[in-house]
């Protein structure tokens, strides 16, 4: 592998859509006390269950530590399509630690490496050290040999972004413009790094996330494309409810939008589940945080949302909470299904997940298809 | 290989519907002078369009007979990802005369052979010798090491069956219950194959297709499904069109059904060409036909339909016919991307495919993706 001195957007590199062809997706396996318990198992039997779907239909590349990895191989070792690979991290945020991948049009896949500081560093990250987290990128290139564009020491998590593939991302404010990651850059600048290192001409800046989403709000957990030109977006229709008004404000933007092809954006509310979802005693006592580690409190409320839901090959992954929201939940995956016809909903139990602080996108990180070769030559026949 | 004494049904066989993951696309190259005219390259054109699409994100299994073969291999040398398999063949309607695959739980893959007698035999076919055809899946079978379930005597074409994979078959009456085909079985017979062969459990019988689609209307040309519960059908506004009554009577059938997990129906409607495609004069003069064969005259209307479209595993291919038919073109494919919203639709240029007698669907037969294998012991955590 090689580091290019070079950006995507330059050498006509672009990042496809979460529902393009995939080889694999990206895991890592779960062990942070201060996110999974004392006890990571029962966050261990989600991803399983996120495991058994994705290698149905492409590869998982899952990460496990030199201590961790003869437990994981084991875990896995009646998983067919797995590769594990020895890397160290800090936790367990595929989404968000590893490399973003960008393809050209001959179908050669590269990836990009951004600089990880927590969500937010020395002003408002989430854990202390993250420097295992960010040499990730690199880790993995070197190992599976990819080149990599390097656009450190832009600070930037793959769950703070979306993309249709064709030349627009999403984004939002809160998050991109928050004081904790790229402070230094104006917007126009950080818009800029966005074209360069995306591949795309077009930024849309959805300016609020989910209510209490601890990585300054993350897209990913509130919009997401599901479709050229389509998007679902977390909403409630309980004005009391204090995501009521981050939704309305992000519907408002979106309504006079158009993408990098100029359609108007189309967007399907995806309600979030009926009943808040909130961290219980026996939550916050399996926990054991490190100094400098966000901690949980009893009655705090979880940012759920259904848009955290994952694209495989042939399935969507969406997060069921379970409890007095399995109505929600089956309303949620009721509404994706009928948006996204062609593939098979499956529900996924997440609210282990969701107590570490994300869900089944902040977990996941797709790797496109390389293709075989685009074709040229095609007008033999004229 | 070996042939199976058995039947998907009983061993737990099921075929996917066209939008799970393929493997690869069978495809024939087309040579027959009665089907593509004297100077076959035109047909030729819209074929290569069809496997440049087709490579981007799977396998092209080409076939050709041994005095084409070079030729074949020629016109594909620019193009990554093709086989090209010496087997010989009639004509070049890969739907109905390569195998139908089936695939189990353990995603194990598995081919049905039926008997093919070129859309009718001695009562209404339109050749008179389809013996190279009817060898078509043993060969395919023999040369890529595929087990084979034989559904011989009983006639079937695989543009006359649409599947969902979850348990729903499609077909028309016009065409299942033709004197040409299985004249000795009763609907309920023929029926009761299809669950065997198909591994399903419900079909819904559309009383009409196409209006003059010369294969007794298969539903390929009228109906298909684009997701669980979801089909389009052809239709058309104009009540003096022939095709209004054939449309209005597959419309009424379908609103009081359920599909066999017990959903409703949705229907979204796909208006054919709004101006009839006739054979011209010019096309007249440039075919060749044989003792037997069906033959074109001029100003015979073709069977146009949209709904003849081929799901790739990243997009939809859809017929677009020129002409004064451009604007229909352009806004079937905006209702089919509408529908089919995480896939790419691509308009081929398909005149001289629908002049041979079908378009892009019955050019092509997908082979499902063999699963790694299903997970078993997934509750290792719980």
């Amino acid at each position: 592998m090689k580091i290019i001195d070079s950006t995507p957007q330059k050498d006509g590199f672009r990042m496809p859509a979460e529902y393009e062809p995939h080889e694999a997706t990206i895991m890592i396996w779960p062990v942070r006390a201060g996110s999974w318990g004392k006890d990571p198992s029962k966050a261990q039997h989600s991803f399983k269950a996120i495991f058994a779907e994705i290698v149905k239909s492409e590869k998982l590349i899952l990460l496990a530590d030199k201590e961790h990895i003869d437990d994981t191989k084991a875990c896995v070792c009646d998983l067919p399509n797995v590769e594990v690979l020895e890397i160290a991290s800090n936790d367990s945020w595929a989404r968000d630690v590893a490399p973003t991948y960008v393809k050209d049009d001959l179908g050669n896949v590269r990836a990009v490496n951004w600089e990880f500081n927590a969500w937010g560093g020395q002003v408002d990250g989430l854990y202390a050290d993250w420097s295992l987290d960010n040499k990730i990128p690199l880790n993995i290139c070197q190992m599976r040999d990819t080149d990599m564009y390097d656009a450190a020491p832009f600070v930037l998590e793959g769950g703070s972004i979306h993309t249709d593939g064709e030349g627009t991302a999403i984004v939002t404010e809160s998050c991109l413009l928050s004081k904790g990651r790229n402070p230094e850059l104006t917007r126009e600048q950080i818009e800029e790094k966005l074209k360069q290192y995306l591949g795309i001409s077009k930024v849309l800046w959805l300016p609020r996330g989910i209510y209490m989403d601890e990585t300054n709000e993350h897209v990913d957990n509130v919009c997401a494309f599901v479709g050229r030109g389509q998007v679902v977006l977390a909403t409630t229709d309980n004005k009391d409810d204090p995501q009521y008004e981050l939704s309305r404000l992000d519907m408002e933007y979106l309504e006079g939008q158009t993408d990098a092809k100029g359609r108007k954006i189309t967007v399907y509310k995806l309600p979030i589940p009926d009943h808040p979802v909130l961290v219980t005693k026996s939550d916050v006592d399996s926990f054991e945080f490190e100094e400098g580690e966000d901690i949980r409190e009893e009655g705090e409320r979880l940012a759920a949302s259904y848009v955290n839901f994952y694209f495989t090959n042939d399935e969507v992954l969406i997060p069921a909470f379970g409890g007095d929201n399995a109505e929600s939940d089956d309303r949620a995956a009721e509404i994706l299904q009928g948006i996204c016809k062609t593939r098979k909903v499956v529900q996924i139990p997440a609210r282990q997940i969701l107590l570490g602080g994300g869900n089944i996108h902040c977990i996941t990180q797709q790797l496109p298809v390389r293709d075989p070769g685009t074709v040229k030559n095609m007008m033999r026949f004229e």
